[in-house]
């Protein structure tokens, strides 16, 4: 089966469970809208290409992992559009959450999926229930505190900000989750693949950046030019244009690089130089022509 | 150890791992805002009383899930008050988190205590890695959708609310949680023990529903009259502080009544005595006289 179809089977099944008997209509429609249809679904993919790699021998495990790093994900788009936050009313092309079922449903659909994602972890995680405890372990740590995205986005309320803390924990700990829980369901030491997680969680925050500087919003199916309405360090405005496309595509390099030895460690380089050309934005070749 | 040193020593530990290096300053004193000091514990002590009551075989398990439930809990009360819910100032007699901290950052403290629970069950059950996947379960069936918390406080958006599935899911789901958590952290059947936490729940509800009409505000440590202002059903307001006091002394029974066969049978009962008379606002005895 393809990567995309073990994803969306996953995910589907968790949002029908959550969608069960007594579910309160708005808040089950509101799950679903939040997760479908997707965006590239680039966390999981990066969680089964690892797990992959190392053999795959655990795949309702690393489905499990992948689903649950896709949930919280979803879940923290959801809380961040909201008012009190980005008050952003476009998301993937559509209204978001709180522009299409107001603020409460979408504070409760965030909750909600943040513990669908718990839930499909401890289910679909079942048939190898020694993987069980790592791969919470291991996602909980990228989404909460201290330096999960949870983290991340609570910077945005302080004075200060240290550049490196905010950008580690608000992208860069979602990545390092997807690759150690590749690892982990695959039954393999997840430590050296921090490194390969770490590089794209930068290089997918300076091609984010790049974005909310040269696309328009309709391409972009979300609000642009957010980072300087709110002051958040952008690299693109530091670097310009093309210092932050150089930063991108040696951060791609040291991505790739950093690849540990493991059984499909050819066809994960190849993988991943496909999916990495996906960052740069197509308006990039236009700026350099 | 006693029960409270049990629960109180668990969540100190979860909150001080939360506030570890990078976490953000307002996240990691929000965290620990709105967890101590506590309230009764209900829910944890309830799920420690029942793992007792079986026998105890996994402590640890047990202290994990019953401080799951109460950050489970404490997060499910930071997002309750937010002005787009109840838009509460006061909780347990001091400032609730977003009047104190702002509501970005009480947002987010629900959230970071959600993943907080879940990482706390795998951290602290990992010496019995056998009971997390039953534990996990039964705690996110709990408090997320179809039927747990979350999805009865999403019924408060709706046109048209069940009244069962509204109690069941917002008061009752935790309590459930709680009876069947201690019971499998015991390495025992759970399912016998669902009628103790559906009872309790039921009583916990109507006693809230007294305190509401009942008490001061500054007695209660949170704002009252909030269920006639909200068009909220209440069970005193329905059936009269007469008629709400006599079903609340018929369901504690009826809870008492239902623990099944353990060999801390006694014991439990007359802790549950105990416990649930501290239901009874002290207001009804001058309401009888």
């Amino acid at each position: 089966m393809h990567t995309s179809e073990r994803i969306e089977r996953t995910l589907e099944r968790a949002i029908v469970l959550a969608q069960g008997a007594g579910a309160p209509p708005l808040l089950a429609s509101a799950m679903h809208y939040a997760v479908f249809p997707g965006g590239h679904r680039i966390r999981p993919q990066l969680c089964l290409a690892v797990s992959l790699a190392c053999g795959d021998k655990h795949p309702a495990a690393a489905d499990a992992a992948a689903a649950a790093i896709e949930l919280l994900h979803c879940a923290s788009l959801v809380h961040d559009d909201l008012p009190c936050f980005d008050d952003a009313d476009t998301r993937r092309g559509k209204p978001s959450v709180h522009a299409r079922f107001g603020a409460p449903i979408a504070v409760l659909t965030g909750d909600a999926l943040i513990v669908n994602a718990f839930e499909t972890l401890a289910r679909e995680a079942s048939a190898s229930p020694g993987r069980l405890g790592a791969l919470l372990s291991i996602i909980a740590a990228a989404v909460g505190a201290p330096g999960g995205i949870v983290a991340g986005q609570a910077w945005e309320s302080e004075v200060a900000i240290p550049l490196g803390d905010y950008q580690r924990a608000k992208t860069g700990a979602l990545f390092v989750g997807s690759t150690l829980a590749g690892a982990a369901a695959a039954a393999v030491d997840p430590e050296p693949w921090r490194g390969l997680g770490e590089k794209l969680g930068e290089a997918y925050q300076v091609a984010d950046d790049l974005r909310d500087v040269l696309c328009d919003a309709s391409e972009l199916g979300k609000p642009i030019g957010q980072d300087a309405a709110r002051y958040r360090p952008n690299a693109a405005a530091r670097l310009g244009v093309g210092g932050a496309k150089a930063l991108l595509e040696e951060l791609v390099k040291a991505a790739i690089d950093s690849i540990p030895p493991c059984p499909g460690r050819s066809e994960l380089r190849k993988l991943m130089e496909a999916q990495t050309s996906q960052f740069f934005p197509k308006e990039l070749s236009l700026v350099a022509a």
